[in-house]
């Protein structure tokens, strides 16, 4: 038995209360490993510890499993009836049979030598306040992400002097201006409640000297190219009359350089009383080119973005007193925290505390690109940008010689990175105005919908980025943030577009195994690069199909005589190059 | 190449900050691997995220490690000049060579395919808010664990009615009473200091109804049979004024039934205003023999030991403001958390904050037997009471077939757990007063001394139980918790024993190397049964040698060269069978 491969700690991911009363068990092999059997139970049935108990669980063999690249991920959930566990796993390869305790294997021989005290998993007690809990409404909803300067310029009068005209085509510039501002969103919201979203995120409002607004000068003002605070407060209540939830982007890794403290710095010097507000290795803070002499941390290497010092108490209460402004003025629903992986942990808790106190489903959203586990162990974040997905997504696409059971990998190592809670409410996308978009990516408009149809079937939350209902192309930084065609939109030049995308929209609405977090891989077609999964859920399943090969399938007749409630490419049983398939089984 | 042996996350143990400047990078792989590299660097030096990028890492290959029973343990340390890390791994086995992403494994074809958007590794910044840090004080103390009902009776006036006669054979009882109290252990402290205990862990002292005092009745009030307030005082003011610092039993998992929150639960049911400050199920409490019905939770099914919900912010207020109480009242160094797993870890967090801010070197140890990683991220304990090792070095006398590499493996095993900063605190222990005493467990005087050698020469702070410097015999409770014999002990019976404990405890004192927290097994001797292993420090390296077979071993030269610190049954180059022989090399 590959006895190395074996892997569970009673950490995170492996062991944890999925609620008050659901203990999930997640164990990793090889696929050398035909059986595994949990022995569990409550650890005091036997007496107290101390070596002289004879404790013995409940064998129960566990069933449920899902294929990673190099490993089985065995899952079980236990309703442990006095609140704690005490466990050990018996694992079957062949012939072979090892017993795995917490400090590695034994043969049933030496698990009863005299002396020897077993060293038991144990999950000591499920106590509620310690549960991870993540926000009923985000698996619900479905995200429409906006760029607000090149959304719509619904305001000339309180356009930025030298706003350029309008433009849809390729943009060059990372510092131009074209107008976009929150009464824009407001004009077109319309255009986006039609599209069937339920929730909007905005990327920064607050007051910079950018189009971008990731160099805050003031956080408690909407920029006044942007609109009022009123404004603000506008959009919000109309957003929330539609049943739609609003996100901001909550920029705290770092400020601009003309905000008040930063200034105060450039003035006053070490005697600033905001000296230790950032994180300045030597005075007086000189303007260069970059900060890679390191004479003071920024964002990047970018001089305009020194980064705030969240280890200073003061900064913490400085900025859990604008989420609390925020919340109570805007009414937001949650925030999405930029570069959310180089903020301290202990603002993080100290936000999770005081959100959840004002509204308990507000919803903490991480910017981290990278594995988040200390960030979601539930005293942090509830879900981050699941960029991790997005690339599982994407390789398949990619590495063309892939057959299909790569595609299967990569999505069940995006879900079980996290608790299930996590996934339920993880934000999926596949681009963003970080990225290139996601045509850019995939340069085949029927890749770009088998990805989409991807996007909406999983579990979490999924967010588009604007435009992408019109197939809006786009490269890197800044190009990824073009002006909305709205002349053209509104001519119906997109028509078909935004139908096709209503359609994915509404599927994911409609049919509640389109959110579920839970699927399979059933592999019934014989075809490489064909990627085939089921959702399933209490309401009834869906299969979901995508052929991704260069010929053309025939789908078996248990699926092709179902009813179908999305489709590309596909007639009568035969599913071409590039076409879709989802239907009720 | 065994992929799916290889294993490393951006997570606890395999990446951490081992101070404001250390970056700590653990990966185990199978014993197939010959050479690992790492590619690490600043994750802005090609520009920001988006995919565009073309990073570099600096390609580094990782010289330490440890050998596991499954697994190689390879560490490195970085020193991030930004503060912030991304890598990858490079691995080599034989002909074959991988490139480790947080992804999985990719080929250096596959890693340079268009499109491909790399997930790197990645810790994004050192916060030094959330660097773990552990108090330093406690790697130098040696502890001394006092059950003060049977330490020593220094006052025959505050007695509980029904004591018995001093009595030092074997203990039957649970209920029993000889009178040992506070004034004993001022009156004995003398025998303490002498034995060069630099610290003093006492079990509850606080007013409980039992010899064990873990039920609690008053949590400010020492119990009168103990003592007094002034007399807890006066105990720790002595022994600070000796430079020895004092830790007391925190039993917040549970209650006695007689203190006042359960009596008005049991008076006004339902109505008490206490009803949520246990976990209980049935109204109103019914008394009956222990709580397997569920009616309330308790520690284990004791029905005289209700579980407090720590769930409740009101209880964790109380809680808190007795701990302050003791800080403030006594002076304490450090907390012993009683069923430290149990309780919620929100309570400890808070604890955690207040505590430190309080005294920032305040010692916070949990009771937990098993992998205690949850709790030791930082914001929780400090350490916990290390069983793990305990077991680690049972193991190998239990299983006398074992080569020395499993002792190896054990101790390897238990210093790979959590992270370095833990490792320098974690109290050891080879007893306690919840275990048979270590001379029972190995019923050989010469193995127990080899056993306590390797206590006191492991990383971490040893702790004996009161009477291992006599070789107290005691199997499990309620015989574990014997009367100390003073009379004996006065007339000299035991000066032999008390002499090599002082020896023992001595060279741990001496010798930086005995504290510190590196060492490697240099398997120099080629005999299956001789366990030894190298301290080293900066100060200068100890060699640890054990002969745990029935034949006389020789000394290579290199060693019996050189001076020797502390030895039995050794002489001139040969090591009977049980000996022991360190040296400084």
């Amino acid at each position: 038995m590959n006895l190395a491969a074996i892997y569970h700690r009673t950490t995170d991911k492996y062991a944890y209360q999925l609620s008050d009363t659901e203990l999930v068990i997640n164990i990793e092999t090889g696929y050398d490993v035909d059986h595994i059997y949990i022995h569990q139970g409550d650890p005091y049935l036997a007496g107290i510890m101390g070596g002289r108990e004879e404790w013995k669980g409940k064998r129960e063999e566990i069933y449920y499993k899902k294929r990673e690249k190099e490993h089985i991920w065995w899952t079980t959930t236990l309703f442990p009836e006095y609140k704690r566990c005490k466990y050990y796993f018996e694992i079957i390869s062949g012939e072979e049979r090892v017993f795995l305790f917490e400090d590695g294997f034994y043969t049933e021989e030496e698990m009863h030598r005299p002396g020897k005290v077993l060293s038991y998993f144990i999950y000591p007690w499920m106590n509620p306040v310690d549960t991870f809990r993540t926000p009923d409404w985000v698996n619900e909803t479905v995200w429409y992400q906006i760029f607000p300067e090149r959304f719509c310029n619904g305001d000339k009068s309180n356009d930025n002097p030298g706003t350029k005209p309008w433009k849809c085509e390729e943009i060059k510039g990372y510092c131009d201006y074209y107008g976009g501002d929150l009464q824009g969103i407001i004009d077109r919201f319309n255009h986006i409640k039609n599209l069937g979203i339920t929730g909007i995120y905005l990327t920064p409002v607050f007051e910079a000297d950018s189009n971008h607004k990731y160099n805050t000068a003031n956080y408690k003002k909407v920029d006044p190219h942007f609109g009022t605070n009123e404004k603000l407060r506008e959009l919000v209540n109309l957003a929330h009359k539609n049943g739609i939830r609003v996100m901001l982007d909550a920029v705290f890794n770092h400020t601009g350089t003309d905000i008040s403290m930063w200034q105060d710095i450039l003035t006053n010097g070490e005697m600033s009383k905001y000296k230790d507000w950032y994180m300045i290795n030597d005075w007086p803070v000189d303007k260069k080119c970059d900060t890679k002499d390191g004479r003071f941390y920024s964002f990047a290497f970018f001089e305009q973005m020194p980064k705030l010092n969240t280890n200073n108490p003061e900064v913490r209460e400085y900025l859990k007193d604008i989420v609390r402004f925020w919340m109570m003025e805007f009414d937001i629903d949650g925030l999405r925290f930029d570069v959310g992986n180089e903020i301290s942990h202990r603002l993080l808790q100290e936000l999770r505390v005081m959100t959840k106190s004002i509204k308990p489903d507000f919803y903490l959203l991480g910017e981290i690109w990278h594995d988040a586990t200390p960030w979601l162990l539930g005293s942090e974040y509830d879900a981050v940008m699941n960029y991790p997905l997005s690339t599982a997504i994407s390789n398949y696409w990619i590495y063309p010689e892939w057959d299909s059971i790569e595609f299967e990998y990569g999505v069940n190592r995006s879900f079980t990175m996290y608790m299930q809670q996590a996934n339920d409410v993880m934000f999926n996308l596949l681009d963003s105005h970080d990225t290139n978009r996601l045509i850019d990516k995939v340069k085949d408009e029927d890749v770009f919908y088998q990805q989409l149809a991807v996007l909406y079937t999983m579990p979490g939350s999924p967010c588009i980025y604007y435009g992408t209902e019109i197939v809006m192309p786009g490269g890197f930084d800044p190009d990824c943030r073009r002006c909305m065609p709205w002349d053209e939109i509104d001519a119906g030049k997109f028509d078909t577009e935004i139908e096709e995308m209503k359609k994915l929209i509404n599927l994911r609405k409609t049919y509640k195994a389109a959110r579920s977090r839970n699927f399979h891989f059933p592999n019934s077609i014989d075809d490489k690069r064909t990627v085939e999964y089921i959702k399933l859920c209490d309401e009834g399943n869906i299969s979901i199909i995508l052929n991704c090969g260069d010929e053309t399938i025939e789908i078996p007749p248990e699926i092709s005589c179902k009813h179908v409630i999305y489709s590309r490419k596909y007639e009568a049983g035969k599913l071409q190059a590039k076409g879709i398939l989802i239907s009720i089984l």
